[in-house]
């Protein structure tokens, strides 16, 4: 443990708890997020990120195998997972189960901030190839919140 | 999964998400505290609760070898992590150790209410000795908090 047991909140920043970029990858397109790993320790099998999109900015979409369990902290916006889109802000829960294609939506006047629970152990992001991209626009509910 | 992707929140309860006792084994002592876990699957190896104290209430003082992970959603209070005391308030991080005497107590005139992160998997909680206690009670620090 490399910090404090209390590490204080201020304009959704935590003392010492780095910024972070949102993704390492190249070519994975997202637009305005940041990342902060609230909670990483050796004898803890979850992993607490905050994760916070710019107003009008998005998170990558994409499914993997690890579950995501989210608790919206800040602002408000639309999320998609699966085949449903749902509006959500302060205090909402989302769960979003292996291999669902998922993706996160700030609103245009806020940037939404959300706590985002997964597994240390866990595999990495897949991207939609253009098949997989073709068959979710062809749900109009999809085609709608992508853009 | 028993719920659906998005749950909702409203005034500190979320949809479909059972309000639980803080706590079933008899003995142990604690006042006003109610539990509602918003995050467990097969697949999940952390486990998220939200636990509320009422306004001048507690949890339980305890240790065990799991740790906690915290982050507070509401209210203030004081928690007690080891030797020290802690004023805390919304979204400030509490990382409890293993084995760490801990306990929360909420102000006087709001509840105070925090997420708690914990492996699925892990041991009970344990509960003071009369020689814990008295070793305890020798920190002025501990003897003012325990009141």
């Amino acid at each position: 443990m490399t910090h404090p047991p209390v590490r204080r909140f201020k304009d959704f920043r935590w003392d010492d708890t780095s910024l972070l970029a949102y993704r390492q990858e190249a070519g994975v397109p997202f637009k305005d997020v940041t990342r902060q790993i609230l909670f990483e320790a050796p004898d803890l099998l979850g992993e607490l990120r905050y994760f916070e999109v710019a107003a009008q900015g998005f998170s990558s979409l994409e499914r993997h195998d690890h579950r995501h369990a989210v608790v919206i902290l800040r602002g408000h916006g639309r999320c998609l997972v699966g085949d449903s889109v749902y509006d959500v802000g302060p205090l909402d829960l989302v769960d979003i189960p292996p291999m669902t294609w998922h993706q996160f939506k700030a609103s245009q006047g806020e940037p939404l901030g959300f706590l985002c629970l997964v597994n240390v152990e866990r595999d990495k992001a897949q991207l939609p190839s253009e098949t997989d991209l073709a068959e979710m626009r062809g749900n109009p509910v999809i085609d709608g919140f992508l853009g």
